[in-house]
């Protein structure tokens, strides 16, 4: 199976949890650590070219992967955004959900977040340290 | 019938919205004309607490809701955000999505919105402003 992510083919090594309409991926380039992207299989821009079927999809596996994603990195908190459009912020034309785990202070402001997760300039990380974290993730959602 | 946003009793005037599970409200001090609050019914405070059907009901209203307010309040894309966690900035304990119509450079840093989302110092509204926007948007919605 080949998974685009807007234009982008998606390495399976970047993919940890899959369901029937939807996939979730690490991140390139992280605000925090445990910043990860849901998204629905079917390439869309706009939260509104959604089935109802695809909206019950992504939204049940963002709440299963963010309990797990809260944990795993040790959070008491989560972020959820969608940039639904340009003027939003949204770069990649496909519906992505933004989960973020959140410690107390981990920006100075609260929502600060928000500012970090379009900076462009953010260091991208390594495709094997995507991979390795993915592989980390995996289990949790193995069968 | 009576409905609470977490601790606070909520005036039916500001009420706009609602469905089986859901209900959706004008907001005390919006951030840009048109950001509008969706909720579950059941007043629980995280993501993590709702049924499937809940989230179902929750995000196929919010989809409904945002085509409306998107195209009334002349925008083009759409902000959605849920602080899930007071470490994230939630304030009432109660899960809510921010819904947020965006025009082109609406704000200088296209991601400003979200500082802006938990500024305390916005200005209230009155409740005749809230209750004549909620009277606005309700024709939509009507059947």
């Amino acid at each position: 199976m080949t998974q685009y992510f807007g234009q982008y083919l998606i390495r399976q090594s970047e993919i940890f949890f899959t369901s029937e309409l939807s996939f979730a991926l690490v991140n390139l380039k992280p605000v925090l650590p445990g910043h990860v992207l849901v998204c629905p299989k079917r390439v869309v821009p706009r939260f509104k070219d959604l089935t109802k079927d695809e909206i019950t999809d992504l939204w049940v596996s963002a709440q299963k992967i963010s309990s797990i994603i809260e944990t795993h990195f040790k959070g008491d908190s989560l972020t959820y955004a969608i940039q639904d459009g340009k003027s939003a912020g949204q770069t990649v034309e496909h519906v992505h959900i933004h989960i973020i785990p959140r410690r107390p202070k981990d920006f100075e402001e609260n929502d600060q977040i928000y500012t970090e997760i379009e900076k462009a300039d953010r260091k991208p990380r390594t495709y094997e340290e995507m991979a390795a974290e993915a592989a980390e993730l995996r289990p949790y959602f193995s069968n």
